[in-house]
């Protein structure tokens, strides 16, 4: 049998496990030498694929370098937010698979979230319409876990433990002083609130901070809020309560639409505050009472201060997987996991194959029986699910100078 | 000889080695079980100890638990923001050693930053003037970094890693798209930018990111600000610039007032937020370019996710021997580091002693020899003066939850 190439690449937003996914996938394909010949990455995914730009994984990381991808957040391949033109009859289809033929690809894995798996959809959607045999294989990968038809996604375990670690931390921090308080936490998740939900791991006991917890999948109304806080203010001297960005109101709009008290900038341009922002304003000037908030920004998808061993493990398992599924023949399918529970009640994920054209462009957020009735809270429901993902923790290798040894593109 | 009973407080901003400091005190105390009975904690600082709010170590952390303060961020025994009468004609001054005197206390430690030494440099001033044998000493922290008459103060360390690793993440994270960006990191320091300067040891190689590090030394100029942009972005695709949130233009108007809301505190401190904001949306309007900003806000000094093992030791170290130095009859003074330069040019502290009242309400700021002389880097020599001081790894033990297992009052 005459070998083929095998080419993947990542996209959409960072993640801190990302490169464990494509560690996963390199590092299976050259246990397939027999089969799989060289093994290229694209540079900043298809975007940047197109313009021909690639590498070689025996050149950019040969031997025992690759194991930096598993401690290295970002995307070691750099990213791309390109969507394929929707009809099949687009030049740009061609364009593709003649620069495939070209590097004698045999299979190709693309990691990503919802827009990605689009991409994986079409491509292999094309590859059977012009009698290719390239497998082409989705690997999941979001912060937002909101990929249908798998347990969860890869990125999520890591986000989630620096969400529950980092509110533990910053609950110690608002109880250092006795004068009463309240700290907002803005969290990642326009739509899904799986993110914001994981605050609540933070909790020692039951009443414990954070006392609050508000998803953007139930509409959010400001004197309810400020009467909740109020109710917790009696109980505790600090409160703590997490936000996702992307809280509304039943109309429907975003809370960090509502004003623009932060002013606008020399120019006239509205300076855009979070809706943490705006409710710490809101909390000080309602209830007359210190507020602060918090944006947790960007280190919630790049920190590997706080990876979750099981998330990272669980990435690499999925790229294993995915190769061989495709050397099995499969395309067009999406990498899934499938919770099992053991006999002592922990759980183990297994992996799946779900149809990519199932997943693309869907939505999954969290249900409404995990949110409390009120919805200031997510049920116990929410914790079985999420703790075993945040579980454990990976020693990240230091150099020299003191800081992690990430691997970067030369 | 009869016992006297040890009692030591947490005053001012929270630290991720506070804690440690405490532990160093109460674990040296407990070594000492011939002279010192008791060792007790002011909860809430000088101001809970006027309500009668103390705690017994041997009750709330004994034997082995007390190890548990060295991984815990925030303040064990809370803080508070105090400041005692100048006059020490006022009457909070005897009834603070009548409470003393109650508890048979024969040391009182406190620790904490300028704010903090002021009150050691009363009681030391006022236990003299009345003739009372009780021993002040003063224990530094702060992850301003801004005592004098010390090499650098416990909580720097861990603060400075938290910022140097955290920006090594989020240059990975930029670096992940190929559309030109510019992220504003804004970092805590209202007047000294030890903190934000530390930011130059997220770099890999000269010429890294983050690009640009300005801080509140030096006057910021908008317009060389934006021209520095501009000249990086010709060098790198992504721009990383680390900013003091206090920096200010050359009339000391601060560059987070140019047009947000602002309040003080209990001090008259002005409260600032928000110049990352006011520069990302300058750099926005002004460069036509995508820009966001991050605020590292309070996980820089709360994290224990980034603990320096060297600050760690070194506040233990600073705890124990300011005991050994009370016992001696030492009082009035503050637990200093000296440098000490190794045969193989590795460096390591040893501690001093010195005068509180040299110390108190005085601020160290970053020197001008060690800012370029644009104002938009540090030297080397910071880099040197620096890089010790984040070095070593700390195992935080986790709990069944997967979390720290971080102590806490009942």
């Amino acid at each position: 049998m005459c070998k083929k190439n095998l080419i993947a690449g990542q996209s959409g937003g960072p993640t801190a496990v990302i490169n464990s996914s494509l560690y996963g996938i390199v590092s299976e394909a050259r246990r397939h030498e027999d089969r799989i010949g060289k093994v290229y990455g694209m540079v900043n995914g298809i975007e940047g694929f197109l313009a021909g730009r690639t590498l070689d994984f025996d050149e950019a990381l040969p031997g025992d370098a690759l194991e930096g991808l598993k401690i290295t957040p970002g995307a070691y391949l750099g990213s791309c937010r390109c969507k394929l033109p929707e009809s099949l009859d687009d030049p740009m289809y061609p364009e593709i698979f003649r620069r495939f033929e070209e590097m004698n690809i045999g299979w190709f894995f693309y990691v990503g979230g919802n827009d990605s798996m689009d991409t994986v959809s079409k491509l292999s959607r094309y590859a059977e319409k012009i009698g290719s045999d390239i497998r082409v294989i989705g690997e999941p990968k979001t912060i937002d876990n909101d990929l249908v038809l798998t347990d969860h996604t890869p990125g999520y375990g890591s986000a989630a433990r620096y969400v529950a670690q980092t509110v533990r931390e910053i609950v110690l921090d608002a109880n250092v002083y006795e004068k009463p308080s309240v700290t907002i936490l803005e969290i990642m998740g326009r739509h899904a609130g799986w993110l914001t939900a994981a605050g609540a791991l933070a909790r020692k006991y039951k009443g414990d901070n954070p006392m609050l917890i508000y998803l953007p999948e139930t509409a959010f109304d400001e004197e309810a809020f400020l009467q909740s806080v109020k109710n917790c203010l009696e109980k505790n001297c600090n409160v703590v309560v997490c936000v996702s960005e992307g809280i509304h109101d039943k109309e429907g709009t975003f809370i960090c639409e509502y004003d623009s008290s932060v002013g606008t900038d020399n120019f006239g341009h509205k300076m855009l505050a979070g809706c943490g922002k705006y409710l710490e304003n809101l909390v000080r000037s309602r209830l007359n009472i210190k507020a602060r908030s918090v944006e947790f920004n960007v280190s919630q998808r790049c920190s590997a201060a706080m990876l979750s061993a099981t998330d990272q493990a669980e990435a690499v398992m999925a790229g294993e997987f995915g190769v061989r599924a495709a050397l099995d023949g499969v395309t067009g399918r999406m990498v899934s996991f499938v919770r099992k529970e053991d006999a002592d009640g922990s759980v183990h994920m297994e992996c799946g194959l779900e149809d990519v054209n199932d997943i693309c462009n869907k939505e999954k957020t969290v249900p409404a029986e995990w949110i409390t009735a009120d919805g200031t809270d997510v049920t116990d429901d929410f914790i079985r699910y999420a703790a075993p993902l945040i579980q454990g923790v990976v020693t990240v290798p230091m150099g020299e100078d003191g800081l992690p040894l990430f691997v970067s593109r030369k």
